[in-house]
């Protein structure tokens, strides 16, 4: 495992700047330039809401023309440019083009991204603003500035970089709600001085992504600007695993997108085995680690297995419910701690400790792990309670 | 349409009881007793999911054998039986076989029902304390009781009567929360004494369900217990339209699950139309229906509509996302009132008024319309907000 950091600093090849350009109120941080000195190779994976903002459409479009070349990416939040027809697309379009004149590239190798609240066109004299003050600020230690830029209801910037030998990957995400089990599912950008060609670095982003942006639950609705992007601008081959390094950013990424998401008081693991395949494993995590009635007992402490089998019960894959096993344990992943407390042995209540339960599931991040057959089917996805905060947030986001 | 009544009376050739046996706290009713004077045709529509209930399973397997005769109902709140294993197969078998032999029937004409926690075994000494206190107040005017007894977090009993010339229909139901958008999905029993064959019998209930129980959202989960059952014992067959009283009765106690959903402010129609198929109209508004975050924007009296084509987008079904209208009307179905105020055209925000907007979905009950193309497909769900109070309710319910 590459030792990772929540920040970035000494990445090369990169300059960057994250500034008010007066879309958001108070001053707050509202718009992110990011330009490569040289022009990078670019994979993309997009949401596959068949309601996709302007950037998305005009990202996809640019990335097919220019063979995934990329000189600059333009991020604003507060607006999600979606809903916005003709228009959006224009704008979308326009600040491509004016940031390209600015570092004299073709504007098909500018992209742009949105985050916000949809349905509002794109104040595009705010965005040349944004840019023109951006220019005037970049340099490579602006990256906690970017990911102040990019937040809407995030209450921390997410960033996480790993250095190795011969190459750096740094990555920045903006998360919250809208958190999808399936595909993308908010903004993350990553970056790193090492090469890849750009084939090699859509199959790493596609993989690094199934395992990762794509494993996590919030609130089981899937945005319409859901983009994670990966720039790769050196001229050295990377002597070591590449591939490790991104999934190690992406993955304490996604983590930290559900740590802080909407309200979030527990980070939960949701694993489950023993399913024909990976696929069956992973639809019956997502239908658990999206159910309402599974997440508020999470909240409220509450071991409530019930809940979770009805859940599983209900996810459209075929089991044996009187063979299933479900166990709750302290810890996340690698770093579980302490042995775990059977509850369901043969589908039906072992005779467990409540009190030993409700210890477990009032600590702030632990994990269930479902066994429902002998098959080598697995899965293991991250979630997140339901709280009143998650309802104060989401009631009161426009206002 | 038949005048819909929120009470039952003078339902002749049924009595019935709700006494409170000891599974409920506070001398709560928690037990009742539907006794069919004559043997009663009787169909059924059970819950989908995987994890079944033992009452599920042994009324399925009961009414196989006795045809779909049955003599009485056993229902109890506080326990679900469900998760349970043999024992709770036992423990739902011997329910029967008790209340069986008061009645001198066979013990296949009785049916159990159970709702509450899951993983819990019925305490079979209570329930037989239970059919004995039943027994004992057996009258034609107990519907109240029975309502009452089967409550959970409803905070209203549900009862509904339709009477026409030649017969009469009722009808009884528990809802609040673990209401999703496919199948049964709650407790619920209907009587008449009309006769019907219990063919009929089920082509009836088949239909009625579909277009009320099964159109209804609070939390998208779905339980394990979820039965409404059918019980028709007259000796006079419909002169008229029994389908239309059932149908009526059936409606009204499912918005009726809504309105008293948990924690529910807002009664909310979702209407999708312009698809291919009905079924594709109806994916789409289980989608938008069930969205946490569209049901958050209700309850903070937003017209926050992204949210709503958010929903629409992710829903499976393909359609051109330029061509979608979108408007908002107070009240419900049949009983809009006011003019619509269209929101969205050809995808992009209308010049509306937002006060008027807001002044709409402030109001309790309000119906969003989503016309997604030109097609003849359509389809109406009816949803609730997710308020503080659900979340509330569901972290708090054991304990």
């Amino acid at each position: 495992m590459s030792e990772i950091l929540s920040t970035i600093s000494g990445m090369s090849g990169y300059r960057v700047a994250g500034v008010h350009c007066g879309i958001k109120k108070n001053d707050a941080l509202d718009f992110a330039l990011i330009v490569s000195d040289s022009p990078a190779t670019c994979a993309g994976v997009f949401t596959t809401n068949l309601v996709k903002a302007a950037p998305v459409l005009v990202d996809q479009e640019k990335l097919n023309r220019s063979g995934g070349r990329v000189r600059a990416l333009a991020v604003n939040s507060g607006c999600a440019n979606a809903a916005t027809g003709q228009q959006g697309l224009d704008n979308a379009n326009q600040t491509a083009r004016y940031v390209a004149e600015k570092i004299d590239c073709h504007e098909d190798e500018v992209l742009v991204m949105s985050t916000g609240v949809i349905g509002v066109q794109l104040p595009i004299d705010k965005i040349r603003r944004g840019i023109d003050l951006a220019f005037q600020q970049l340099s490579e230690d602006g990256w906690d500035d970017v990911a102040r830029a990019i937040m809407t209801t995030d209450t921390y910037p997410k960033l996480a970089s790993v250095t190795k030998d011969s190459f750096q990957v740094a990555g920045i995400a903006k998360g919250a709600g809208m958190i999808a089990p399936n595909m993308a599912t908010m903004l993350s950008f990553i970056v790193t001085d090492a090469q890849l060609s750009r084939d090699d670095s859509q199959i790493v982003l596609n993989a690094v992504s199934d395992h990762t942006y794509n494993r996590i639950v919030v609130d089981g609705d899937m945005s319409t600007n859901d983009t994670v992007l990966l720039l790769a601008n050196g001229e050295v081959k990377p002597t070591q695993d590449i591939e490790e390094a991104i999934g190690t950013v992406s993955k304490k990424l996604a983590q930290d997108i559900v740590r802080d998401g909407e309200g979030v008081t527990k980070f939960v693991t949701v694993a489950v085995n023993g399913t024909a395949t990976d696929s069956e494993a992973r639809q019956i995590a997502n239908t658990i680690a999206t159910s309402p009635l599974v997440k508020t007992a999470f909240y409220g402490n509450d071991a409530n297995w019930g809940r979770i089998i009805a859940a599983a019960g209900r996810a459209g894959v075929n089991f044996d419910p009187a063979k299933i096993q479900l166990k709750v344990t302290l810890g996340v992943d690698e770093t579980l701690t302490g042995a775990p407390l059977l509850l369901v042995f043969d589908g039906t209540p072992c005779d467990y400790s409540e009190a030993m339960a409700t210890d477990i599931v009032s600590a702030s991040e632990f994990t269930y792990t479902l066994i429902v057959g002998s098959g080598q089917g697995s899965a293991t996805v991250w979630t997140c309670d339901i709280s009143h905060d998650y309802v104060s947030i989401n009631a009161e986001y426009r206002t």
